[in-house]
């Protein structure tokens, strides 16, 4: 850090906001999954806008590159430096607005945390539309960056879905304001949709504007057992045209079923087992429950099913999908990838991963494969257990990771469904983008940053 | 036309799909409205993705600008020449896929009319979220190519919010394809989204993805006496969180009223005059009356109140409503303006109006002003009546529009809510976009047609 970069950010947030010890920039340096870490030059923590900005300009006139971070609870090493950059925490931007009951709209700083904005969306009759586990953690700016989704997409859509406006610095200093929270505004390129899922890359989001949803108090949820991924297709198609409250569709299986099972000391759904299970869940002000039940009488793919009469019983039915993330977890680190194909050939990506992950795993007798996920997105969680942790592990989990992502790419799938592409999967973006796109890509980069100030080598290659 | 260039398209698209004579290509000249009208250097009617390639390749390489043109429905001038330009038809792309059951999902050409994709996705059970009433010409590409939003917004979003993946060919004849429907890819930039209110200025869109939604058949239908705006707000804010299947809430005054029943002969709706009416609309799959009934009688805000007990009934409501139009293009050639402001501040927005159109109209005793509106979007149609047609009336409604999208920047508001800055509104485009936010469109404008051969003039300046 030169003296001169340093005077300038000390001007801009002021002593104790740049840290350059390391026993105070550590925790801003290392991801928390441990896997990505990097030496800062320093952490700066803005408190407003304008200050994002001043410290932004003296990065760039210094040509020393900026890493955002918001709650550092990203899973694709995306938040945390490389060797060198100043990493600009935004937790400090935690300003959080009454809710505007005329609009049903919010704005929030981009270091509020998700669970703060859902409190104050509760506390207005309203609700917001994403949510997620790292809900304490994860930051507004930091959720809208990486395009989060969750396990409401299936009813609200990812966190694109849900803004209405930002206030962005670009790497040069230029503070866009777009605040106002119009839903139609039809003048010209939406450059607040634009920055989400950017990664960090076009510009610094320091607020947000965001709309709420209404609260679905009343739930009802059914496991569903079927015989296979494309029984659960057909069945989740039927519903989409008989009921409107659909807000889950989560698919499981026999082995995952197994292990939560053994994990989590979970009683047997069904008296027989069944190969597949699509956990349905509907949503409403009034009871769904009649409506979900109906529904289901009618279709043929059914071989069971276990209807919640209760909240006790949705979230004893819920454990089944839920547990699935600690039980694997519980099993040793495991290999994880988050994909999506086209929901219609869902069925066969899944009937061909066994064949796929094999021959990188022939002599690791204890690998065990789970896989579950949203069926409505296609997007399926694929953990591969057993491997890591054994001698050359590292080495065999890079090549199934290699290979489910060269299967994704064969099917026109995403090699990143909900994580994002971060520095863990550029070198895996051509599978799911074609060159033209990568080029296109990489010319609003330039157009927006011209020198590749914002957190390079993310998303593109340096 | 040279004869190189006349050649080179001839070759792409055949002989009889390149129009030069001024019978063939007049109809592709002058917009529906009449006000925006050029002489084009030909019109050309590509089939495929790939003719539309080497027709944008031929058009580079005699830099000869290209207009894009879908349905020609659009109000702002966006796709019509101004003179020497070759205008792109795209009502050949006309190929509709069947649904995707599997997915919900559905990929239509870009000339594929609004009507034909909505009879396509009701024949599967579902539909789509967008609807307008040029259904019959808009086609889907000009409808993303503008952002078109319509009568359902409150419930689905606008065209950004349908759609999943595009083909898109850019300035060169790149072609990015991106059609798999994959409604979580978090694989960076959202190139489709960006296409969205484009209009036409950075690539052309050929095919599109989109997403389906569930078919709502019952609906129960409310027009609300209430004292003002302010009322007619607090009530939607109060429904908001008690009615989960709000699907319209539409505006109008007493002023409205009384055009419409002068000029359609509808009955008077109540028996006393009110001030300002809000019409509700739920929808839903099982019958939403009983919800709005009990919801509304906690309201406050209630002068009087009368629900539809059936189709007919809901219809004769809407009518108060969807009359406006046609009652006001009885009255003489409106002036007419589409905007929008913050929702809160949409009463003092109104009350304001008046006085600042008065000016404009002092010696026009006859004028008059009618409101109506998406209440929820606060998107409001401001017409003003009895003005064009007048001596001077030119002028006068040029004084009217500068003056009322001058308040409504002064309210953080939008010119242009819903129908795009086209070429009618570019001048006034400083209103409701920082000169920052018009440089950064300006710079991914160039970064995706380097060279401006797509629309040029439309919505940003040439």
């Amino acid at each position: 850090l030169s003296t001169e970069l340093r005077s300038a950010l000390v001007r801009a947030v002021g002593e104790e906001h740049v840290l350059v010890d390391p026993s105070l920039t550590g925790s801003y340096e290392t991801d928390w999954t441990g896997r990505f870490s990097g030496r800062a030059c320093c952490v700066v923590r803005p408190a407003s806008t304008d200050q994002v900005s001043q410290l932004l300009r003296a990065c760039a006139d210094k040509h020393v590159p900026v890493v955002v971070q918001g709650g550092n609870t990203g899973l694709v090493g995306g938040g945390v430096p490389v060797g060198g950059e100043v990493v600009l925490s935004l937790t400090r931007l935690a300003d959080l607005e009454d809710v505007d009951q005329a609009s049903g709209q919010v704005t929030a700083g981009a270091g509020v945390r998700l669970s703060a904005l859902q409190a104050q969306a509760r506390a207005a009759g309203l609700d917001f539309g994403v949510d997620l586990a790292a809900r304490d953690s994860a930051t507004v700016g930091g959720l809208l960056a990486t395009n989060a989704g969750g396990i409401r997409v299936l009813r609200f859509g990812s966190m694109r879905e849900q803004v209405l406006g930002a206030e962005v610095v670009l790497a040069d200093g230029t503070v866009l304001t777009r605040l106002s929270g119009l839903p139609k505004d039809n003048t010209g390129y939406d450059l607040v949709t634009l920055l989400a899922g950017s990664e960090g890359t076009l510009g610094v989001i320091t607020r947000v504007r965001l709309k709420l949803v209404p609260q679905l108090p009343a739930r009802a949820v059914a496991l569903v057992a079927v015989e296979n991924t494309a029984s659960a297709l057909s069945l989740l198609a039927r519903l989409r045209t008989t009921v409107a409250t659909l807000s889950a569709a989560e698919l499981i299986f026999a082995s995952g079923v197994a292990l939560v099972r053994e994990s989590a000391g979970l009683a047997a759904p069904f008296q027989e087992e069944y190969p597949a299970y699509l956990l349905v869940e509907c949503a409403d002000r009034a009871d769904p429950t009649d409506a979900l039940v109906e529904a289901l009488g009618d279709c043929p793919e059914v071989l069971d099913a276990t209807i919640a009469g209760d909240a006790a019983g949705a979230r004893a039915l819920w454990r089944y999908r839920e547990t699935h993330t600690e039980a694997i977890n519980a099993s040793g680190v495991p290999i994880k990838l988050d994909v999506a194909v086209p929901v219609a050939r869902l069925p066969e990506f899944i009937d061909r991963l066994p064949a796929a992950i094999g021959p990188a795993v022939t002599d690791v007798p204890d690998a065990r494969t789970i896989v579950f996920g949203h069926l409505n997105e296609g997007n399926i969680h694929v953990n591969v257990l057993g491997v890591i942790g054994t001698s050359g592990g590292e080495d065999r989990a890079e090549a199934v990771e290699d290979a489910v992502l060269r299967l994704v790419g064969e099917f026109g799938g995403t090699i990143s469904s909900e994580h994002g592409v971060g520095r863990a999967k550029t070198r895996w973006l051509g599978l799911s983008r074609t060159p033209a796109e990568i080029a296109a890509m990489t010319a609003i980069k330039r157009a927006l940053d011209p020198e590749g100030q914002l957190n390079p080598g993310v998303l593109l290659s340096r």
